[in-house]
């Protein structure tokens, strides 16, 4: 179904996409973030094909996402982990399923509530700029050309358009 | 290929995922923000088919994060903006976007750079607590069953287990 490699795109957007942005990765990173780490466990808890689970669990451990520890001997069974990049995916998704929690919410309320350990408040992540500390919205970012961008697909129009509106 | 509906999962990350989670939605709405707002701009931008962008731009639409706004009327030609839900999805893309800058970045360097314009420093976003305003961690969080919570595709093991831990 893929015709395009994600990976060969000159866009950081679209790499994150490569690794993780298919239907499944991110539950599945939600679950092994929540402590389901076995194959098992997250099979039916996401009602995904084994085929298909195999595959992406593949796919995130190549990515880094995810690394797979052998916890018991004879016979070998694995269970798997986030690594550090894995870990930095994580606030992210929390703050699109806050996205979700207020914009496709089901009927019957919010299907998980996270809470901030250290505050003990209800988790509402808020996506601010580290150097001024303010929210960052929408409107408030200029996008600029990098020294990796170049017009191909995923910015064959917008490297032209960026680099236009750097000289302007 | 989509075996089970991410809108009837009892999760906001998988319902946010049913709207935008396939590989080219969250493409798609980078370029719209960034002014690239009609079709044909779209489809060269990102190399996908005028067929699948038309689906995809559909689904958006019927999603409530983009909408379709006539230019012009005879022939009628239409753009494309981002709604509210849609402007509040950005600075979760700009995340997405620095961690892909971090962790699968092109050999070539960051291929577009993003001011924040209130500071005017190199946009580094930062997923913080908006009670506290603390750095988010994945480990600094705990998962609870929400009202919404349920044993079912998505959450099938997960609603249990969170259930157990809150009674603990």
């Amino acid at each position: 179904m893929k015709k395009v490699s994600f990976a060969e795109m000159r866009c950081s957007l679209a790499r994150s996409l490569e690794i993780i942005g298919d239907w499944w990765s991110p539950l599945i990173i939600r679950d092994i973030y929540l402590g389901l780490v076995r194959f098992d466990d997250i099979a039916l808890n996401l009602g995904i094909s084994r085929n298909l689970l195999t595959l992406r669990l593949r796919h995130l451990v190549e990515g880094g996402v995810i690394k797979r520890t052998a916890y018991q001997k004879r016979p070998v069974r694995f269970d798997y982990q986030l690594t550090e990049a894995g870990e930095e995916l994580v606030p992210i998704l929390l703050a699109l399923t806050a996205w979700g929690d207020h914009w496709a919410q089901p009927e019957e309320g919010q299907p998980i509530r996270f809470l901030h350990k250290p505050c003990g408040c209800k988790l509402m992540p808020k996506i601010t700029c580290s150097a001024c500390g303010k929210t960052v919205a929408a409107s408030d970012v200029t996008a600029l050309p990098g020294p990796g961008g170049a017009a191909r697909a995923g910015t064959m129009v917008l490297a032209k358009r960026l680099a236009q509106a750097a000289r302007a």
